[in-house]
């Protein structure tokens, strides 16, 4: 035990669980990213942004920028969903502008089949030790998110070969030959797992899953081939370390209309994007669940002003009690000003008092 | 009264009332499009898209060549929502594979004091006159559906000056100057209003209303810059022509939280996205509107047995009775096989006869 298991704001966490807190925690979805010179300035020394994930001094250099800038309540692991696909052999490379791209990808039982289930500390020993080195540079200001893509995020991905706009090819693999698409989500899940535990035992206090393309599924496909990986994963998470439960977020974007089944699956919280109404969504989930969300990133883009009256209305919406952590519903984009993000985040804390009496 | 009032098949219209019909009636948005070989030609042929768009024989062309392929019960007249800012004299254009863009946009209250209101005969007389040529030609197979983009839809494209990711300039200047906004929505209502009501008289026999952006919002901002300007279009319009009541549908993509709201404008009917289960759709918004969807688009990809299924379950997910207009949840893919298509029309007809007895 060292003295950086210590927090000395736990408030995040707190929320996470439906504890008291003195004001609602927030923090922000790509916090560490280029809306911040520093940032931009870190990147550019890296030269290419995988360089910069693979780097753990360079990442968490990039983790903690935004915390010097702003009273933010917990830190997030700066590295890339991608990291798995990667690890097991597909070869991932950024090319100008242009997204993420797989030198190989998956379409048959033959190519799944030979994807190895990478060993977090063995394979993706670089993410482990960014953990750690944050953790210790941490000296417990705040908790450390750490976090992964959902099965069906990655599989989008390891299918397309990068970003897509329709799913084609993905999609026809669902509906084509489910059970190529199943022993690959299969597969993912367990990687999945294994890589959190590993960030877990390496000093993530919180985890949160990207379902960043679960919102494009059909229900009856989000059900079949989102949702119950992602279930699997909460099962199969170290549910304490260090003495400390270790809360799970599950973000499905686009997903509000699901949340009452998310609720079921064992996470602690659930992501929201900024299309429903944070009031809503309480009233749907209940006591089981706490909620992460909701403000429209482009309002970063509005006079502080609006800014801070949209804050007003979030938590006005949510209204009182713990069980709240508070963040965009998606992540902050790259001109946003940085005194915006500052006002945001002391609106965020001043405003939310009254409602934690 | 010319001889073309005469419907051979009307489904399309019933089931837009919820009157009986004998099998479930189906069209695809953006089926006068890239997926047919024979409408590559006929672009080819004009030119570039406003062109042809602007060419009310090729457009006449372009709508029917789906008819002569596949027993679909409406057509829709082949035109963009961006012919009314166009004619607001912002200068669309297209450029290769980038989108639509404008020469001018609107930032400012003076800017929007300057738009003039377009008189559908007189500024957009090219689409009338489509109506018209189509009308004449449709003979009265099937009926003629016209469109428009919404007001915030249309908004978006005259703020950003063309398409958007993120939507920073229109909803800046939503929080910031909501007066401009509110200004620029109130313009495009009428101006809206008129032209639709222009397609009604020159003989479109049901309207859409396509709300593409209005997902993009949050709840508030939905309700405040989106739906209520609807609202008033659909109060706006002619509710009767050539002896028949003209249905309205409103589709607000990524808007399935919010039907409950949308059914209280006055629509006949609701799209709906792939996203929402059209079951539970229906108990949300019961007897007051029909529904139209909502199969996933990319689920033409697949093979035509799992195309069939899919029909099979949406079909079953409405149930029995008239209310349901099949369509996919967006436009149709330009990389889909003819062959899938035909598989997907014949399905629908075939499998839904037995909710309709």
């Amino acid at each position: 035990m060292t003295s950086y298991i210590t927090l000395k704001n736990d408030r995040f966490l707190k929320a996470l669980l439906k504890q008291p807190v003195d004001v609602t925690p927030v923090w922000m979805m790509r916090q560490a990213g280029r809306y911040l010179p520093e940032y931009r300035s870190t990147r550019e020394k890296a030269g290419d942004f995988m360089t910069l994930c693979k780097n753990p001094q360079l990442a968490c250099e990039v983790t903690l920028q935004p915390l010097e800038r702003f009273p933010l309540d917990a830190a997030i692991l700066f590295s890339d969903i991608l990291t798995i696909p990667d690890a097991m052999g597909l070869g991932l490379y950024f090319e100008g502008g242009e997204g993420p791209r797989f030198r190989k990808t998956v379409s048959t039982m033959a190519d799944v089949e030979h994807l190895p289930i990478p060993n977090a500390e063995r394979d993706l020993g670089y993410v482990m030790q960014a953990v750690r080195t944050i953790r210790k540079e941490l000296n417990g200001l705040v908790p450390l998110i750490g976090f992964a893509g959902s099965p069906w995020t990655l599989a989008t991905y390891m299918v397309e070969g990068g970003s897509s706009k329709d799913f084609r090819k993905v999609k026809s693999l669902a509906y084509d030959m489910p059970e190529v698409i199943h022993a690959l989500l299969t597969k993912l899940t367990q990687a999945v797992t294994n890589y959190l535990n590993g960030q877990i035992l390496a000093g993530a206090q919180a985890i949160q899953i990207f379902d960043t393309w679960g919102g494009n599924l059909s229900t009856a496909a989000y059900m079949e081939f989102s949702l119950p990986y992602m279930e699997q994963i909460v099962e199969g998470l170290i549910k304490e370390h260090e003495g400390r439960q270790v809360p799970v977020i599950l973000f499905t974007k686009n997903g509000s209309q699901w949340l009452e089944a998310m609720a079921n699956t064992g996470a602690s919280a659930l992501g929201l994007d900024w299309t429903c109404e944070i009031k809503q969504a309480r009233s749907r989930v209940g006591d089981k669940v706490a909620l992460q969300g909701n403000m429209d990133p482009s309002v970063l883009y509005a006079n502080t002003e609006a800014i801070c009256e949209e804050v007003g209305h979030i938590l006005a919406s949510y209204g009182s009690d713990s069980g709240h952590v508070f963040n965009l519903g998606h992540g902050i984009t790259p001109d946003v000003a940085v005194e915006h993000v500052a006002a945001f985040v002391d609106a965020v804390h001043d405003l939310s008092i009254r409602y934690h009496r």
